[in-house]
């Protein structure tokens, strides 16, 4: 898996910033965006958060070029529907080699993998005699299996970055997605570490897990007595 | 493939004429709603669609069950982001059979056909052995092929379901996702016969096909001289 | 302020119910929905709240006429992007008469109250001379107050209902959109009481107050050390 | 009315081309990005504007500051749902000045605009008086009028800057949010020509007006048989 922050908001924080500071003055962005001090900035979007006022987070967009991830993983992933996706297409793009994910769980066990991967290199010989035999490759994909690697473009606005890494940033999420936002974070963290310190599990911003049950990082809400 | 229009909004094309004339009268909903013909209602929406005002037909909403579709349509259907998906997990559930779909261009010829289904169910057998041997599904899955079965709800809006089949009536589209639609449209029939008539290909709205070459229903837009 | 709810998704919480049971089930749509008891829809929606796995209350729509609220009150309303509306126009409207809303803040004051009402019939009374001067409504309704009544068409599925309402039911909210949304409450609670329960302040579902004071419903964060 | 582009994706059309080259390439988006000349990136601008191929605009976003537009412009526009607005808020910030916006029809007459003035300055006059009665603000501002300026921060990508635009360049739009957009327009000129030029209303996409009668851009579709 291969995650790059490609291009993003210039100065994301600070649009925020300027954004939240607009509704509550009688002055115009331009200017407010002059006056804004780091303490300032740091201050409002600590309150914002602290408030769930998460609006203004909105402005600030961050485009990633996403590599090497499962077909299983970007299905989940395109679900998320407050984001745009360009995804390489498997109905246009003819699959010489075939890059694949090969589960942590198998990859573990030397027996497992070697037939997961027999299982995998099979499937793709198939497709090639399929699209030997003047199959087209829409059709021909139908025998790839879900570990087949896909690239593609995503951009999501801080808000929504919040909202998807609070459920998939919970260890209990499944581990490829987990691994993707994990990296989104390393990323954002270089250029924006206010929003990154941010992209968390749910249970840091509830105070409690909500799950039936806890990974341990927070207490559940049952056993809080909330 | 199975579908079938389980819930939609009663009296869904009365709905969108209600919200219409809504916006051009001075008195409220349900009085509007009262006092409207057929006639009207027919001549409102052929009014609304000839001038591009779409937003009253957001208010009718359909919800269909999806049957048998492989994941590799599932995967592109999920892409539209104004609609609600309820899809059948390969996280939570095993299969001990496999559903799966095999492409026509694939069905037409024996030889290929049985190498098809060899390579699926391999897989599926290897999926069966993962699962044996302690793997959980959604790590097993990975083997699955693009061509298993999956079965969702989905609900859409009458303005989006106009949208989607736009380009999905297209016969130039994918030909399975074509086929979901011509389901569709074939069960709005049933209860909205107005809207339905206009849940139709592109080239019908604009008058010409904005494609590089036509499929013949319809001159390009070059051919057109436009 | 006038609130019906003309048209809802027929058996809004079977239809959520049968949607949730698909993702985990191998069994399509129609075959659960036959099966499904009062008791399970009823133990299957706890469930999904509690734990917060929210996308099956999608497919439940709800469209409301909404009449006789404010212009102020309805450009807060439609900021809510996950909805559909369709509202009375002072564009193309012409307003022989003024409906207009009195905050319960002026009402109770009668020097106050005769000064407020004076001014909106005022600004009326220029608006019909621009009228008769041939000025468009579309810019003689440049005089008319926020005070001005509106009529509107919302559809909201029961998810966003209930993030809405998390925000729009705390005694802290804006005192006329407070209001609206009580009345859709009571509307949703005629067909759909287990959604409707679920209609209440962010609070209810947090089990603290995220405000900096609270209202006495619940003690703040800070207040329960979280 | 003010408008400065404040914010946006760097390199705005690399960032479309590169998306969309990923779909039909093998290779990943930072070596597309690497080796993309500007003629490429011309010719797919073309050819995906062209085909209707316009999701990979979405990566491309826009922060606009928009000052002195009318709260009957601001209506309107967050009517549009593909956008993120912060705006100053009339519930929180109290007008001891009151900017507005005289329409163009009432300009141009000089007794009409002292009538309007007056009917503007007095309910600000009635407005100041609220205030010091104890009113809070977000009561008192229901006597101000549609015509009062308001400011906002909002980001658009360039897909929904193409869609909002062919509605609202169009001569017959309201003519506040016409000259918004205008101006919109303009600012992105001077960093995104190429989508600058599709900022443009609608007929000139389609090759007619789909109007009753047309402004005189395009002949209607009847004038065209089509």
């Amino acid at each position: 898996m291969h995650v790059a922050l490609i291009k993003y908001t210039p100065d994301p924080e600070l649009t925020i910033a300027v954004a939240a500071r607009l509704c509550y003055s009688s002055i115009e962005a331009p200017r407010i965006m002059e006056k804004m001090s780091e303490g300032q900035i740091e201050s409002l979007l600590k309150q914002l958060l602290a408030s769930g006022h998460l609006s203004p987070f909105e402005h600030a967009n961050f485009t990633f070029a996403i590599g090497g991830i499962s077909r299983a993983c970007s299905h989940q992933l395109v679900r998320h529907r407050l984001a745009s996706f360009s995804q390489q297409s498997q109905r246009y793009v003819s699959f010489k080699k075939l890059p694949y994910v090969v589960p942590p769980t198998v990859e573990q066990k030397p027996a497992l993998k070697e037939k997961f991967e027999e299982a995998v290199e099979a499937a793709h010989r198939v497709y090639a005699d399929l699209l030997a035999a003047g199959i087209p490759a829409e059709d021909a994909r139908f025998v790839l299996p879900n570990a087949a690697g896909t690239n593609l473009v995503m951009t999501m606005n801080a808000r929504e970055l919040m909202h998807v890494c609070s459920l998939r940033l919970c260890p209990k999420a499944q581990w490829e997605i987990l691994q993707l936002f994990s990296a989104i974070k390393k990323e954002v963290e270089k250029v924006a570490p206010r929003i990154a310190a941010r992209l968390q599990p749910k249970c840091m911003q509830l105070g409690y897990c909500d799950e039936r049950e806890s990974c341990g990082i927070m207490p559940t809400r049952a056993e809080m007595n909330l």
